[in-house]
């Protein structure tokens, strides 16, 4: 995409009201825009990471044998009120707004209950079992508080993953797989290596619960990291829980992080609430057995962004970047010019994904919304460069090195 | 995909509230859920057919120069009050809600408001223009009644693209190209040759509107054919307007039909109200030419159905259909079986989406499932196929007949 095309303009001031890192950063470099405190829309470089991370959960999703749907999110009060969560002694996040006509109904800020009722409808017997299903949807949580940038909204996209099982044997394993899964996940996205998994008291629904935590400075949970293995406790179990369970360690690291995705066995709660059953094999009616997994694609962007920022800007994963090649032409004269367009066109001819910095802007202003936009290798051309080369950096490095324009390629796309 | 992966199921009767027959077929043949009236779920098969037609507009707005974004629900009070429409009195089917704290918020309607005050960052110089953007939103508008299915909902994907341009010089030859995208978009879905354009009012906007209206009997609007030419007016302009704008006839026909799309040249209204300006070659600052331009998804699969379907079920076109083939093994041996396994995979490989009905059940239910769900093409095999045959039969044909599955790869693939 050349530069110019690009409606956004980067800027050198966030609002003034922002100070999570992450929405100050994505502000400033075009990729978000805030609406309000903890409502952000996504601008075309913002929704590009977006839909990357995006395409790396659904993949995962669908390896795992999961179906894509999409609920809606306006609610029916009565799914929730037999769960009890439509009470606001439960629940004190609903947006609840009215239909004409004066009935109640609520934002969704998560989708348990309508999905429960759904599968009423396509679920009787033990074959029709197990199921998986899963959305990108956008959720509604009245936070009274909403001060970390897109890692926690008022309205965000998560995704929520469903599991329908005959019982806890049946469901054990997936929810294991689901572990692996969210690993894959991570790693796929670029904080892998700051993600650990925290054992967690799962609320309501459950013993069993599991967090993942990614160790960071702006977070607004706190962990204890074991320091024998690699498995952490969170903030509310450290009280009872005083052995690492899974090797059991007994001294413990407090950390900063925030919860990018969370797991759980929720068990029979909801489908003996709803009246979810199956026939077994004998004939006998019995509740469907359930699990649930989330992730916030945007919350997981705003940890990469405050993870592995600089003082100049972002610095974006290639796997979950904008683009990967940020070529900026310098060029005066026709020639060069030339030069940077053959270059752009070959890039483009071979499906990498180029951000072509054209405009008519002064070098310094360039390499600096470069730096900002954060894309991981930076390719310049400019009327010093010899002919068939390129000067290329990336992102986290100080050294540029002079390439042929055929080496860029070869390095780019592996061949 | 097989049909035993596949959760929904097919069920004979729709929920004894719902009225339309668009609603009535999709509901029964598991493409939606419907939440309450107005408020519709997309299950796997209705998620495939919306990711068509958005797949189809995406590629028509991006060959327009179009830049995708998503933009929030939640709205800003602040800025509707600006251009007069926070206020009930003048838009009468908000969803209103509240947040911690008191403030009150909005679910959008439609993103003129919060699109153009988003703009006066990015916008500031006539070399910044122009700029078309859109995105794949979810709307929500309190309707009173909500008696149409998917083609009239209370929450509804709706693609709105909005146009930033200097003046109306600039803004009228993009005006348009996006009425022939629009052809283009209609003509890909499948309603082409139902879809006229019609001459609007353009309500408070401006006298510059059209609306894309397909002539179909469920249709809550009317409007009126010119017996000469292709051009429609609507219902609110025929007593002003008693001649064809297009060839002057005076005779028309009066149709029911379903406003799939609206253009509307909007002016400067919105650029005044919330002051986006830009400074021309004179260093005048000038408020920006807009224009706004909508396509429901969701609305156009509804009329697909209203206008294709049969007592049958349902008749998706090639292009949207949530698969290409609908494969159906009448196997009891194991022999016949592997044939229709191995034919399944020889689709698989080449790419063609198939839907295979290998599930345990009677001749007469497959194929009744098979019309309902109305996958153009059915493909059979069964104990009474010869080997290395297949019999074919079009969704909208009584007569099936014997291929060979290397015809059968051929017909499809074009290979």
């Amino acid at each position: 995409m050349k530069q110019s095309f690009l409606f956004t303009k980067t800027r050198r001031d966030a609002p003034k009201d922002e100070v999570s890192q992450n929405a100050k950063l994505l502000i400033r470099a075009g990729f978000i825009h805030k609406e309000m405190a903890g409502v952000y829309s996504y601008l075309p470089l913002g929704l590009r990471v977006l839909n990357k991370i995006i395409g790396i959960i659904r993949e995962e999703m669908n390896a795992l044998g999961g179906q894509e749907l999409f609920l809606s999110a306006l609610q029916d009060k009565g799914v929730w009120e037999k769960t009890g969560r439509w009470d606001e002694k439960a629940v004190d996040s609903w947006f609840k707004t009215e239909l004409k006509g004066g009935a109640e109904t609520g934002l969704a800020f998560t989708h348990e209950e309508p999905l429960t009722a759904l599968m009423r409808d396509h679920i009787s017997s033990y074959k029709d079992l197990p199921k998986y299903l899963y959305q990108f949807q956008v959720k509604f949580r009245n936070e009274l508080r909403a001060r970390s940038g897109i890692i926690r909204g008022r309205e965000f996209l998560m995704k929520d993953l469903y599991s329908f099982s005959r019982n806890e044997a049946e469901h054990t394993p997936f929810y294991e797989q689901v572990k692996k899964a969210y690993n894959t996940i991570f790693k796929r996205i670029g904080i892998g290596e700051k993600t650990v998994l925290a054992f967690a008291s799962g609320g309501s629904f459950s013993k069993n619960s599991h967090e993942f935590q990614t160790i960071c400075a702006a977070g607004e949970d706190t962990i204890h990291l074991c320091e024998k293995c690699s498995i952490a406790l969170n903030d509310e179990i450290i009280t009872e829980q005083t052995v690492c369970p899974k090797c059991g360690g007994e001294k413990f690291t407090r950390e900063k992080a925030v919860e990018v995705g969370n797991i759980f066995t929720l068990g029979t709660k909801f489908s003996d609430a709803l009246g979810l059953q199956y026939r077994d094999e004998t004939g006998k009616e019995l509740p469907v057995f359930m699990g649930s997994y989330g992730i916030g694609p945007g919350r997981a962007m705003g940890v990469v962004v405050e993870l592995f920022s600089d003082e100049k800007g972002i610095v974006w994963p290639k796997n979950i970047a904008p683009f990967t090649v940020h070529l900026i032409s310098l060029a005066s004269s026709a020639k060069v010019k030339k030069e940077a367009d053959a270059l752009y066109e070959k890039l483009q001819k071979v499906g990498i994904e180029t951000l072509y910095d054209e405009r008519d802007a002064r070098a310094g202003e360039k390499f600096a919304d470069a730096d900002l936009i954060g894309i991981p290798l930076r390719a310049v051309i400019s009327e010093k460069t010899p002919v068939g080369k390129v000067e290329i950096k990336e992102r986290t490095s100080d050294s540029p090195r002079l390439i042929s324009h055929a080496e860029l390629l070869k390095m780019i796309s592996g061949k």
